[in-house]
């Protein structure tokens, strides 16, 4: 593979960013798992144009991550629910609400808490290893040429 | 706290967002973790163009989230390294790859693998409790106002 086709813009991470690495995007991701459906309400609470909040919608029903149900029939009107596939970036807020937590708090504390329903503890969340339940981390991760690599050397920086 | 402040800009995820919310920055973090550290191997790989990776690496300097370090004294170059505060963000980054993984995945696999080099197994990375050890899913975690939010009614849709 020649390095002007990119390979690297065509990695899980690549194609994941060019969905969540927006910011109306992760703050109507944020909402959604706070239980908000409605267009009016993700605009109300986030002061977001409706212009941009209808391309995003739009975009995430597009990828399979909302579905537009109606709650209305007179008249009709769509709410818009996480699939499956949706409820699966959860763990990509709840890492991104726990660095901010952690590395950009206010004297006045965080305005959201979170509680481990399970266990009752506030969430410090840990990544681990399915297979080990090791703790993952960029010392004992280690990254290799996948099937999908046609130039295994461009891997690394050279 | 009236409506029009806008509260939820305020929250950890909607400032951690102003960071990560963004593809390039995406693809030139998941790039820091595999050790790559020099402007020129940022651009390459990724065909950012130089003023883009420029303003997103100033922005991660600002932010601590890299240090610019000298390599090179005649003539001056300096390479850009993940701090400890930049390494913190490595659980984001790995579960946006593994959400790609499992949910973008072209047929030929992924361009890259991950192993756990503490036990060897190709990683599926799980958001775990630290309390108690249990998986952290949209179901079993419960959001509830915290001492930065005002107006704590203001925290779920009407």
């Amino acid at each position: 593979m020649k390095r002007s086709e990119l390979p690297f813009q065509q990695c899980s991470l690549a194609r994941t960013a060019a969905i969540v690495g927006d910011q109306w995007t992760l703050v109507i991701l944020r909402d959604a798992f706070l239980k908000v459906r409605r267009f009016e309400d993700f605009q109300r609470r986030n002061g977001i144009t409706r212009r941009i909040l209808t391309l995003r919608l739009r975009m995430l029903v597009e990828r399979g991550i909302f579905e537009r149900v109606p709650y209305q029939s007179r008249p009709l009107r769509h709410e818009y629910r996480l699939t499956s596939r949706g409820r699966d970036l959860y763990p990509i807020i709840l890492s991104i609400v726990h660095w901010g937590n952690e590395h950009l708090a206010e004297e006045a504390g965080p305005p959201v808490l979170h509680r481990h329903k399970s266990c009752g503890a506030d969430i410090v969340p840990k990544l681990v290893c399915a297979h080990c339940e090791g703790e993952l981390t960029s010392k004992n991760v280690e990254a290799r040429p996948g099937p999908g690599l046609n130039d295994p050397a461009s891997l690394f920086p050279e």
